[in-house]
C-alpha cells in the first residue's frame, strides 16, 4: 500500500542523553508523527512533524471528559544494527479495541504502522544499543473537540512519541516487593478495564502512591466485584506456578490483553508446558503458599518484560516467593524474550518485525 | 483575606452569541483563571488572562494517566442586576475530595472562590439574563508534567473558565425517555465513581452514544458489584416518589455527592417531607410500579436542575411515570430551586452567594 506522509524535519536537533541516565519516558525524540480526524474528512493529514507542544482548547474534551485511548511498545537496535518492533500489529489492533470502548473512532493499522517505521527511521539516531536500553513507543489519541457536552468528541488527533528508555533493572532482573490492595479498585467488568485508556491509571495513582510510600513496587489488584480474584500488578499482567502448573487470570473483561502475557502463552505451549487461563483468588494463592506449592510469580508486560515477584504482603500476611529470589521459568522467559528481541535468538514464532 | 491575583485584560473582546442560540458548553468569554503547581513552589501565580489556547507537552500526564478533576456549578443574573453563585463552597470543596482520590494536590478553597468571583466580574457583560439562561462555570486541574512514568505528576495547572449556556429546556422543564443500562457499568465502590474526574465520563461515552441512537435521552446505571441496585441517570443523580414518600440512592463510594442532591435533601426536610437515602434496587422500581406506587422520577444536576423521567425502559419493559408527564413534587423542585437561584424567591437556606 502506498500512503503518502508529509515530513517536515527539524531545524534544531536535540542533545541526546547519555546511555546510563535515561530513565523511563523522560526524554523525546526529534521527530512526531500526528494525524487529525474530524467527521467530514474523517482521519486525515497524517504527517511527521519536529517534536513540539500541542495546542489545545482548554475546553478540549480529553482535559474534561478523558476520552483518550493509547499504546505502549518498543524498538531495539541489535547487534548487527537492525532494528526490531516487536508484535506492533498487535498493539495497533489493540488500540482500535480500546477506542470501540471509548466511543473513538478507528484507525487504519497499516498506516499506523508505515508512519511508525517512517518516524523510526527518521530518528533513528536516539534507539541506544546498551544492553537493556530500547526505544519505547507511545501512540496516543485525544479527543480534542472544544466543548462541555458530556458527549463523544468530534475531532480528535493521533499521534506518536517515542522516547530512548533505560533498562528496567540496573544490575539485571531481580525480584520486587508487592502489596495486594483491599481499598481501592482498578476496574471492574462492564467498565473500561480491558481497554487501554487514561481513566484506567488515573484510578491507579492513589494505591501506588500509598503503596511505595511503604516501600512496596507495585500493588496487585483483585477484582471489583467479589474483592478476591486476583486481576493485575500494577500495570503488569500476573502469572503464578503452583505445583509446576503456570496459571494467570483470564481475559474477562476487566483486565488487559497484555501483548506479552500472550507471547508468554504461546511460548509455553511451544515448550509444551501447561497453562491455565482462569479465575485465581487470593485465597487460592494462599493456600498454595501454606502448602508450599507457590513456586513462583511474576509481572509481565512492556517496559519490565518479566518482573518476578519476590514478596507479596497480603491480607496482613508476607508470602516469600522463591525464597525472595529469581525462579526458573521467570528467568528463562526473560531471557528468552529478550533475547528474541535483540535479534540474540532465533524468532522461531515470528515475532519480531524489522524497521528498514 | 487578602490574595494578590495578576489580571491581564483581553485587547480584542469577543463577539457574544445570542442569547436564543448559547446551546451547553458551546461559547466561552473573554477570559480565564490559571494558577499553577509545582512541588517546590505548591500552587502560585494565580492569575486572570484572556482566554486562550493551553500548550501542553505531548507526555503531558493528563494525555495518557487522565490524572485530572473538575467542577460544574452555575452563576444568575437576577432581574434586579445582581450576580448570584449557588452554593459555590460545595463545588470547591468537592474538587479537593476528587483531587485526593486522584492524587492532586489540593486548592485553597477561600482562594478559588475569589478568583472565580473576579473572573465573572471582569466577564460579566457574557452573564446572559434571559429565561433559563445562566453562567456554567468550570473549574479543573490538569497533570502537566512531561513523564510516561505511570505514577502521580509533579506539576498541575488550575483552571476555570466560563460559558454562557441556554436553558436546558426550550419550552419549559419536560420528561425525557431513559435506558436503563445492563451492559456498560460507569464505577464500582474502590474506584473513582465519588470524585468528578475524567475516566468516569470517558467510561459513560459509549452506553451514551448507544442509548442516543437507540432515541433515549439519558441512560440510568446500575451498581457494578451486584448490577442492580440503582446509582445514577447519564450525569445526574436520581430521585423516585413512591407512595408518597421520596427515595434516592445513598452515598455509596460509586456515586457522586451532587449539589442539587444535597439541596433537595435540605428543602425536603425544611418542607417536612420524608425522604430516604439508601440501596434501591431496579426490582424494587418494578415491583413499586406494578403496584401503582412509582409517583414520579427525576435526575438532578447543576445543567438541567431537575430533569424528570417520563419513561423508563428496563429489562425489556416500559415503564410509563406520571403518565409521562412531569410530577408535582418534580415541578415544585424545579421552580423552587430556579426561583431561589434567580432571586426571585426568599433563599431561606442561605444558599445564594452574591458576587460584587
Ligand atoms: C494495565 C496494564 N496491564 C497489563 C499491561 C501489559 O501489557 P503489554 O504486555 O501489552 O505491555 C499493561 C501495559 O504495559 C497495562 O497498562
Ligand atoms: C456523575 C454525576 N452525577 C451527578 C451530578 C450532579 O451533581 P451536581 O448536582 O453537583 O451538579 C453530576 C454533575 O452535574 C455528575 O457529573
Amino acid at each position: 500500500m502506498n500512503y503518502s506522509l508529509d515530513i517536515e524535519r527539524t531545524a534544531a536537533k536535540k542533545q541526546k542523553p547519555a546511555a546510563d541516565r535515561l530513565g523511563f519516558g523522560k526524554y523525546y525524540t526529534d521527530h512526531m508523527f500526528i494525524m487529525d480526524y474530524d467527521e467530514e474528512q474523517g482521519w486525515h493529514r497524517p504527517r511527521i512533524i519536529p517534536y513540539q507542544p500541542i495546542s489545545l482548547d482548554p475546553a478540549a474534551k480529553v482535559f474534561h471528559y478523558g476520552q483518550t485511548v493509547f499504546e505502549g511498545l518498543k524498538a531495539y537496535r541489535t547487534a548487527d544494527q537492525r532494528l526490531l518492533l516487536f508484535r506492533p500489529q498487535k498493539n495497533f489492533r489493540r488500540l482500535n479495541q480500546s477506542s470501540a470502548r471509548l466511543s473513538i473512532p478507528s484507525i487504519d493499522e497499516e498506516l499506523a504502522l508505515h508512519a511508525l517505521k517512517q518516524l523510526i527511521l527518521i530518528d533513528q539516531d536516539w534507539i541506544p544499543s546498551k544492553k537493556g536500553t530500547s526505544l519505547y513507543i507511545r501512540p496516543f489519541i485525544i479527543a480534542t473537540e472544544p466543548s462541555l457536552g458530556a458527549s463523544s468528541s468530534t475531532h480528535y488527533q493521533f499521534m506518536i512519541i517515542l522516547s530512548p528508555v533505560g533498562s528496567y533493572y540496573a544490575e539485571g532482573i531481580h525480584p520486587v516487593k508487592i502489596h495486594v490492595e483491599t481499598e481501592y479498585v482498578r476496574a471492574v467488568k462492564g467498565g473500561t478495564g480491558m481497554a487501554k485508556t487514561a481513566g484506567n491509571y488515573a484510578g491507579s495513582l492513589r494505591a501506588q502512591d500509598d503503596a511505595a510510600v511503604n516501600g512496596f513496587a507495585q500493588v496487585l489488584w483483585l477484582d471489583g466485584v467479589h474483592r478476591k480474584y486476583i486481576e493485575e500488578v500494577g500495570s503488569m499482567n500476573v502469572f503464578f506456578k503452583i505445583n509446576g502448573k503456570v496459571l494467570t487470570p483470564a481475559l474477562n473483561g476487566s483486565i488487559l490483553d497484555g501483548v506479552v502475557r500472550n507471547s508468554i502463552l504461546e511460548l509455553l505451549q511451544h515448550w509444551n508446558i501447561p497453562v491455565e487461563e482462569r479465575m485465581i483468588s487470593i485465597d487460592e494463592l494462599h493456600e498454595a503458599y501454606d502448602n508450599g506449592m507457590l513456586e513462583e510469580a511474576f509481572g509481565t508486560g512492556t517496559a519490565a518484560v518479566i518482573s518476578p515477584i519476590g514478596e507479596l504482603h497480603s491480607l496482613g500476611r508476607r508470602l516469600v516467593i522463591h525464597g525472595g529470589t529469581t525462579g526458573e521459568l521467570s528467568a528463562k522467559l526473560y531471557d528468552t524474550l529478550t533475547g528474541i528481541q535483540l535479534g540474540e535468538l532465533q524468532d522461531e514464532l515470528g515475532w519480531m518485525v524489522q524497521v528498514s
